[in-house]
């Protein structure tokens, strides 16, 4: 079986003109298709054409556990809901009573092991930037020992000159992505659509792990591949130019083409990092809750010690970043500080999305029927070996990707078939399903990609 | 009549118990109390001690028309709404098929004359920074003329360097406040601890007019200095040593210590900046959406040609910015693009305010008991001198400030006879009542105001 029969097209007529209408007010140049919301169920979305598709993009991989949940309508239509939809406070300066409660038995009960604090966010980016902030805090608190801010801080920063605005870096990776932010964007080095003729901070990057498949195949050259790697971090977190407060690195990186290194590499960079009192950050924004089959992407590193921060959105539907050390606390209140500070009506859906998973062992699933997925992949690698390349994510859940030749034709002709896939990097298909996506849902995309694959 | 009974102490011992329990998972170290918003109702803010204060504040100037708002929970409560919540799409990819009909009724209802799109966002920081963004793709657009991006361009934007991430700067004003992102942060200057130890661009700011009051003893000698600010604003745009392709201004700077200019320091800044090519940013986060008697705060400068682009959030309870010139979409898509580009739930109850709003003429209302609140205030000023002083905001709706000696002992005398007020700058009380602050609450805060000035 297959998921549908042929579309004609896709867009459909009706899509079509709905995305014409809306580009008239808003850029809608990025449009796959428009969407009946109502319509669409667990892991399929329908579009306006009443076309019906296997979705595993999930916009953008951040859809947690399927259209229309049936536990996440019921937190939506809940009295605290309404409240925080239609009272939404300065949450630093006015929290709800019911806020600490919340947090507790929401969003922390996913901390990840050794982080135990919280400071909620409304995006990815901005998520990391705030980790940022708090990375070059820490990094200047620990100059000033217990030495109060001088008045020459004081007054330079108004100019954005040092002292109180200093040169420090944030060190990320080649190919990474971690958000559009000013600082983030920095920190971006994924493709040129997202940086091009936006002011950046002279900020180093690291060569990423650049693996090659099958890893069984290539264990030495891939071991070196990532010694090299790490060298060159030593290296830069020595001889910048400035001082490196933190580096970031996602556990898969996505945007990037889902590039992934061994534990060896990320427990290297750990070690690295905790010598030389850099924050080590993990960017969690795609590969935390239940993705990876680990409720978080790091879990696989199993390090000695926990990164500093991990910052987190996407699933969440809400943003933000744990930490542990109290030192990462600002040393005055309204330093880390903004208005709203994350919104209390997206974190109350986050905490019925951690139920949801929790309570139906969504991570497990996650992680079984990706072995599944996997091994059915494999195979098809196997029959179509110049179609399908470098497969990747074994052992990561549904976090499973593969080259293709022509990965723009490639979706548009599994869409044809009924099933909506995104790409990544520059020859990448990169499979996202939801957390429900299960055992039912692979031959649905197998097939169709057999389909596909046998028509090319 | 004063607003409540004498309140022992603010916080009380409910909400410091709560406040300090919060403390050990977020930081609460700003929290001024904590609040039981089910009580909470219309202009009034009860905390979990009981006290009720009459909120002139609200939550940052950030509560349009009320706690727990009839209409604004109808809204909360439709299947729109619940459907927003629970399938939060990625905008830009996969828009509902109501999109375009959210945004045309609702924020497109209060776009400010000239400006007839809209990108959407999740706060006045990001907002801010997506307008930084479209100015520095424009600004390229224009000297690139029709040619395409540069091999040399996509290669060296990876790296954060020229030609690709060229040096180009914001230019904004002295004590200003546009944000905490790393860009909006390099262009905010109002206090240190918004600014110190991070990073940030060196970009240029101008002085802004430093009025003196009472306006009509001064009207020479503040024409002057206005004068003065442009004459720098200009040399600033000539000389600094990149190229300027912004500049941003709050129509009264909020976070600074409401200041104020003339339209005509306004009108001369827009004839500059045209003359320039360079755009003109307003920043109306806390004067947007009918705080100054106008729906939009720049309508007071009665400009022949509107602002480029015009940035909202707060009273919204969504972000955005809204723009007119079609050359402010970039020349391809996903360019100025994120995953969530803003929530369509915030965009929905956003549009219940608009409705709200409108409906019940809430920006005439506020221009008619911000006349009625003036008079009394400067009765006050004229017995009180010493402690009322630069009193500010005549004809500027309820956007009314002025100075005293000890702001926070004010703050807090106030708070303890039941009036939720606040501070901005360095010596300024700032009201921020909600729009529905109508002609009865008006002798509750000038008899609290009185009963504490005269207890000085």
């Amino acid at each position: 079986m297959t998921a549908s029969a042929l579309i004609d097209q896709v867009p459909g007529p009706v899509s079509k003109a709905a995305s014409d209408k809306l580009n008239t007010v808003f850029d809608a140049r990025a449009v796959h298709f428009v969407v009946d919301y109502d319509k669409s169920e667990g892991t399929y979305i329908v579009d306006v054409d009443g076309n019906k598709y296997l979705d595993v993009y999930s916009q953008i991989a951040s859809i947690p556990v399927g259209y229309n949940n049936a536990a996440l309508a019921a937190a939506a239509k809940s009295p605290a809901m309404i409240s925080a939809l239609i009272n939404r406070p300065a949450i630093g300066n006015y929290p709800s009573a019911q806020w600490h409660d919340v947090l507790q038995n929401g969003l922390l009960r996913a901390a990840p092991r050794g982080l135990d604090k919280i400071f909620t966010a409304q995006s990815g980016s901005e998520a990391n930037e705030l980790a940022y902030k708090a990375a070059f805090m820490l990094y200047r608190r620990k100059q000033r020992a217990a030495g109060a801010w001088t008045p020459e801080e004081v007054s330079s920063c108004l100019d954005n000159a040092a002292p109180g605005s200093p040169d420090l870096a944030i060190l990320s990776f080649a190919r990474s992505f971690h958000g559009r932010g000013f600082g983030s964007l920095s920190t971006t080095r994924s493709k040129a659509v997202h940086k091009l003729d936006i002011p950046a901070f002279d900020w180093p990057q690291a060569p990423f792990p650049q693996l090659q498949y099958p890893l069984e195949k290539h264990a030495a050259r891939n071991a070196a591949e990532e010694a090299r790697c790490l060298a060159r971090v030593e290296e830069l977190l020595q001889t910048w130019r400035c001082p490196v407060a933190a580096v970031i690195v996602e556990p898969v990186q996505s945007e990037g083409g889902d590039n992934h290194a061994s534990p060896a590499f990320f427990q290297g960079l750990r070690a690295l990092t905790a010598r030389r009192g850099v924050c080590l950050i993990a960017d969690e924004v795609q590969t935390g809750f239940g993705a990876t089959g680990r409720f978080w992407g790091h879990e696989h590193w199993r390090l000695p010690a926990p990164p500093d921060m991990v910052t987190f959105s996407k699933k969440a539907q809400t943003a933000g970043y744990f930490f542990g050390n109290p030192l990462l606390v600002p040393d005055q209140a309204y330093r880390q500080f903004n208005t709203w500070i994350g919104d209390p009506a997206r974190v109350l859906l986050c905490k019925a999305v951690i139920e949801e998973i929790l309570d139906n062992n969504l991570v497990e699933q996650c992680a079984r029927v990706g072995d599944v997925l996997y091994a059915e992949l494999e195979k098809l690698a196997v029959k179509y070996p110049a179609e399908i390349r470098d497969l990747r994510g074994k052992g990561q859940g549904t976090f499973i990707a593969f080259d293709v030749e022509d990965p723009v034709g490639f979706v548009a002709a599994m869409k044809k078939r009924g099933v909506n896939i995104g790409t990544c990097g520059v020859s990448t298909v990169r499979l996202r399903p939801m957390l429900i996506f299960d055992e039912t849902h692979v031959p649905v995309l197998i097939n169709t990609m057999e389909a596909v694959l046998s028509a090319l």
